[in-house]
């Protein structure tokens, strides 16, 4: 899922096996409790969307936490049934639930459908998201 | 300093005590070594600066962590002497050393200061930045 999106497509590479860096990636993710990658699957156990979240600890605001939603995905075949809508309000709910005051996620200015989708779940643009490539 | 800014001053609160939650935080940001919160000092040991860092590790771009840069502030009276070009550029050089191939940032769209600070040091506006609030 994380390849098949226009943006993806050249990012990543799925080889098989997978390279060694998406293990690597996933014990980090596991292993520290601030940050939740979550899956949505079929009845028959087959994945078809994910999120991650993170849990960012912070001074201000008098020192309320963050919740900061990355890598929102659905699979191409199961779009426009409500998956995308029901990981995101999960994380929503759990950052909630976890004390964050604020849910903050970065959509490349190219994803127009995802702004909209955002907005229709209550998210607003209110800022510029800045990026700095190596 | 969190509070002195036109979006922090409703935010925040300098009672003597602080509020217990900024203690709570400080606890939270120390204890988990994917968040940094770092501070400028004068010689004479004088705070006027501080940003804090967080390091996400991640499955897209082939398991590659992303940086993101948080609560950017410089003292009133210390402003335009490149303590926040520092602390930026310390903590993308910190990110890119611990294997972050993007850092990222939200700032509010109200800051046009600040997206241009941000330009010159190398970022692209290149993401909209949404959030909700409760």
């Amino acid at each position: 899922m994380l390849a098949d999106d226009h943006l993806g497509r050249a990012r990543e590479r799925l080889d098989d096996p997978l390279p060694e860096s998406y293990f690597k990636a996933f014990e980090a993710v596991d292993r520290d409790p601030n940050f939740k990658l979550v899956v949505a699957e079929t009845a028959e156990g087959r994945v078809v969307g994910c999120l991650q979240l993170c849990i960012m600890p912070g001074m201000s605001s008098q020192g309320t936490s963050r919740g900061l939603i990355e890598d929102v995905r659905v699979a191409t075949d199961c779009r426009s049934r409500g998956i995308g809508e029901q990981l995101v309000q999960w994380a929503v709910g759990e950052a909630r639930s976890r004390g964050c005051k604020v849910v903050e996620l970065l959509t490349h200015s190219s994803r127009v459908d995802a702004q909209r989708f955002y907005k229709r779940l209550g998210f607003s643009p209110s800022h510029v998201g800045m990026t700095v490539r190596f």
